[in-house]
């Protein structure tokens, strides 16, 4: 048996966002959560508030999410939507502002106290639906407009954990390769093998299905298509706009599959050493592949336009720089709590931490 | 620009109904809208009788639709849903129920008066959002299911007319291939090739788009596993539920891009000469495609697994009987009606009148 869902609207091409301003405006008070300085940036910002000042509704700026965001501070932002009397969210950024517009969208319409504590949210124990959402993606990996899934930093268990929630779906997604096209290179790079981690941990998972794996190989039909640009760092709007399209996929596949090791793995790189998650999750993929069956692995390949597994190394290695040296028993500490996380279970194969400790040290050292 | 939107969740696999109640009942008290008999052949109405009854859910069942639903059985049928009482539908059955249960839905809860007249379900202009909805399709080819759109007859027009309603999209739909693989040979065939229609009028639509292609192809490649199967009649349980899926993606694409002149010149002759639907189509697609851009054609081919556009006509022309001789009178007079129609517009060349009889001439005479 397998299931199919994902009610986000997604709208797709230049200037999407001023062009319907009917699907932006979802309420009559909005409350734009994005990061310090991608929304500017990116002129996703500017858009949003030319089309909120030319239809009246008034608006609040929330633009103090971090990377990774953390808990206590998407408590604040609830309050802050609350004082706001925000009716909907508009969320502007990568997947550190819009995972934390879905938590916020939460803690906005269920107050902490004693009914409601802050990890309540892991289990779904909130009784009011969140405030409705729209996101408007500026980098072209997460995925996150379009899963039910926010990943949040605990600084109390040092790693990330993962709330999932078929209410904060956004409502829509917008897709303009015009807010992608001044990220930084190597951001740009970061992004875009995050996305295809999730196209490929999508189409070797355990729960892999026909309605998942069609829509993983056409995310790899297109990403192959830029990787050279990706490569020489001459991404067009065009290109843009292709990988916006090609990490959106990758989300819808990974809200049906979840992700693997790849990810939970990935997780303890960015949170103890700060690498970039996309980063991070290109370190490990290939060792991680190494051990998948070899049909699965070569249709990936093929999608991407890679003759081999070993070509596919080399290129994640001109593309992603190593930023720091690593060590035995640092790897040995963060196997411990990567093996914990429940997508080891959606791997094709069987994990063990041992198993962990081979992938992390054959990747890094 | 383009867009994707499909809010509908899609079950699959066999006994998908008893084993997912939770999506199954969506309200207080049911009404079930299917016909005079494939709910009941199918063993479907069974299935969601013991799930109701097992649930203690009150239900009624309306098994009046006919096939192609008029609309005046629709507005009946809203005011027994009233009468019933009923919170929620599930509709089982072909293209027909799923279509009467949509426009039922949007009778339910607004009456007919003079502030809200029967064709104004056309305009969309009534109030009160439709009764919530799940479907059950008992055929694999109409894509109904995921669909926003009921395509409704009109007498006085002496032809069909189709609302679209995003309230009308199912919450959930059921597939599930226990429930058509004891159909008829024919009704078998006839619907597959409707949701091949689909795939090839959705891939060679003016309204094609990124997000609607690589589905249309995959759709088209599934039912291409089955042509055999189709032609011999051994269609099995995995070959049931395959043609299922391949039919909910006819759907979703066609959600996505509309349909062409196939399904506006084929309305003709079920209307007129109560050919079956996808049969209509059937006899049709050829003269079609042959005046479609030729790389379009062949990858339709190609996923198809058809060699070329002539071996294409002979194997519909295998698998679909001429059950009518057709003169040029009656070809003229449809031709009035359907060079009419809104999908007119959606088909890759200029389409005039002129053409419509060459295109009736060459295929029916």
């Amino acid at each position: 048996m397998f299931k199919f869902h994902m009610p986000t609207k997604v709208i797709v091409g230049e200037n999407c966002v001023t062009t319907n301003p009917q699907e932006l405006i979802i309420g009559t008070r909005a409350l734009i959560v994005t990061g310090k300085s991608s929304g500017k940036k990116s002129g996703a910002l500017d858009d949003v508030i030319s089309v909120l000042e030319n239809e009246k509704i008034p608006y609040h700026v929330y633009d103090k999410v971090e990377n990774n965001p953390e808990i206590n501070d998407m408590i604040k932002g609830g309050i802050f939507a609350r004082e706001c009397q925000a009716d909907f969210i508009i969320s502007i950024g990568g997947g550190s502002p819009m995972d934390a517009a879905k938590a916020i969208g939460v803690y906005a319409t269920n107050e902490v106290n004693e009914g409601f504590q802050p990890y309540d949210i892991f289990t779904g124990k909130y009784k009011n639906k969140p405030l409705p959402m729209v996101a408007i993606p500026t980098t072209s990996g997460t995925g996150s407009e379009v899963t039910p899934y926010s990943i949040l930093t605990l600084h109390k268990e040092k790693t990330k954990r993962s709330f999932s929630c078929v209410d904060c779906f956004f409502k829509t997604a917008f897709l303009d390769g015009r807010y992608t096209i001044s990220l930084p290179l190597q951001v740009a790079r970061n992004t875009a093998v995050d996305a295809m981690c999730h196209l490929i941990e999508g189409y070797t998972n355990k729960k892999a299905s026909p309605s998942s794996d069609y829509m993983a190989l056409e995310g790899l039909r297109i990403i192959g298509k830029h990787l050279n640009a990706l490569e020489n760092g001459n991404l067009d709007i065009n290109a843009c706009t292709e990988l916006l399209w090609a990490s959106s996929l990758g989300g819808i596949v990974i809200s049906q599959t979840g992700t693997t090791i790849v990810h939970s793995m990935g997780y303890a790189l960015t949170y103890f050493c700060d690498i970039p998650h996309g980063m991070a999750n290109g370190y490990l993929v290939y060792e991680y592949l190494k051990r998948v069956d070899s049909v699965r692995v070569s249709n990936c390949l093929c999608a991407l336009g890679i003759k081999s597994l070993e070509n596919f190394k080399e290129y994640l290695k001109k593309i992603l720089p190593r930023v720091r040296n690593f060590n035995e028993k640092e790897i040995i500490d963060w196997s411990e709590i990567s093996i914990k996380a429940r997508n080891v279970a959606s791997c094709p194969y069987e994990v063990t931490r041992e198993m962990e400790i081979e992938i992390y040290k054959s990747s890094l050292m």
